[in-house]
């Protein structure tokens, strides 16, 4: 079975559609590619107990993953660390090797900047204060350091939430750790299109070919509407051996194309322009 | 206090990061807009135990509205209904008016394509299959209906995944009860830009113009790095009287502005170039 992730947005922005939750599809696809299983997306307010019960709830399910992403800066409303110190009922405090980091990243900026040395200010502080126990992630491209705590079977890693800090770190310090768990497991897919055959007449004719061909996943994505149907047929498999999993792929489509063919519809093999 | 909402969006193409959560954030909008607190968002998959347990954690948080999207389709994988009445332990039958609504848009559908009169299949019938006691909600631009059940004090509604029949069935069925739950409040929003001014230089400064103007929400939104600091600054109220929404927004701002320029930032009204 593969090793399970829950990823876990914190932001009042992405509650109030100010900001499209990119980071969730990023994250969502480098993990499935890399053969883990996304099981659940969940996006909280700014907010202590919300974040804190977020986290213990994931925790609860026992995912060998858990992501966070957001809430890692120094303002008031970057609660995250300290949320996650609720949750794991553990102490909040100044992480030194965390400490170290953001020090280091406000010398440079003052020396880029020929200004005196930087004082590590309180919401400085802020950024480098972690619960107790847990490991600072160096962030190779912004301030705040991400966070990996190691609780049991759960490995839980608290990420920034500007998207070009959050992928770097990901990168750099969680990729490793899936791959690991994947055991070279991988995704592959493979997408057909479907004009002229309704979803309705669709339904049966996916049955068939999932049964008859095992391990094979096929989802329907209605482009069009149903009196017009245009369709993107989405076939995926988790799998180990990729000359495997191709042969497998290739199988399903084959049947499924004739399945669509007999039934007067016409396949297109790439997005075309009726793709909305 | 405004009445609260949760979003459960159900589709394993989230999760895997195929399509990126525009329901959710399309909905999260307009719902804040209406005077509505999103709550939480919850992304799931395809699974009926995965479906049953979301929607029984968010109705036990007792929001005044959760809204589901996706899952109402024709095909296996399209299992939300199936899922509710496993959540709110109800049976799962044909609904006679979610029937003839499904019914109606075959019978439209042939009638243009000049073909025989269309059965009422499996895979159709199963589109007009509620929760026992829950009401259709006509889809003004696809095939299958929506759904909303009165639960105690939480409203339910299923809508479909389909953005452009979400957003129909959001616009006719779920607009009306939002804006009842509202009691006439509204949010409004202003932004800024700042550059010049590091994001730990402005914690502090934020603190002091959110503790001054009770009510106001600020919220920094780093675009650059914290060394060529480009930031917005999101200014947000829940409030009833607009003009006097309007008032507090003006006067937050002016203290904001003042102190960025006390501390060498540089201010712009509008988004500019430097954008990311």
């Amino acid at each position: 079975m593969a090793a399970e992730l829950e990823i876990v947005c914190i932001g009042n922005e992405l509650l109030i559609g100010k900001v499209v939750n990119t980071n969730a599809s990023w994250i969502g696809k480098k993990a499935t590619d890399l053969g883990i299983k996304v099981k659940r997306v969940t996006v909280c307010a700014d907010d202590l107990q919300e974040i804190a019960s977020v986290i213990r709830e994931a925790l609860s399910r026992k995912p060998k993953f858990v992501i966070t992403t957001g809430g890692l800066g120094p303002t008031f409303d970057d609660k995250t660390l300290q949320g996650i110190s609720i949750a794991l009922q553990k102490k909040w405090v100044v992480n030194v090797e965390a400490f170290r980091m953001v020090q280091n990243k406000y010398v440079e900026y003052v020396k880029s900047r020929n200004i005196e040395t930087p004082d590590m200010t309180e919401p400085r502080v802020k950024m480098a204060t972690f619960p107790e126990g847990t490991k600072p992630l160096f962030n190779p491209v912004g301030t705040a350091p991400g966070m990996q705590a190691d609780i049991e079977n759960t490995v839980l890693f608290a990420l920034p939430g500007v998207p070009k800090e959050m992928e770097a770190i990901f990168e750099l310090s969680v990729v490793p750790l899936l791959r690991q768990a994947s055991e070279n497991g991988g995704f592959y897919q493979k997408s057909i299109y479907a004009d002229n055959i309704m979803e309705s007449i669709l339904a049966p004719l996916i049955d068939k070919v999932m049964q008859d061909n095992c391990g094979v996943y096929i989802k329907s994505h209605p482009k069009g509407m149903e009196n017009q149907p245009h369709m993107e047929l989405h076939f995926s498999i988790l799998e180990k051996n990729p000359d495997r999993a191709e042969a497998l792929l290739r199988e399903a489509v084959a049947q499924m194309v004739q399945l669509i063919r007999e039934n007067g519809g016409k396949i297109y093999p790439e997005k075309h322009q009726t793709d909305v």
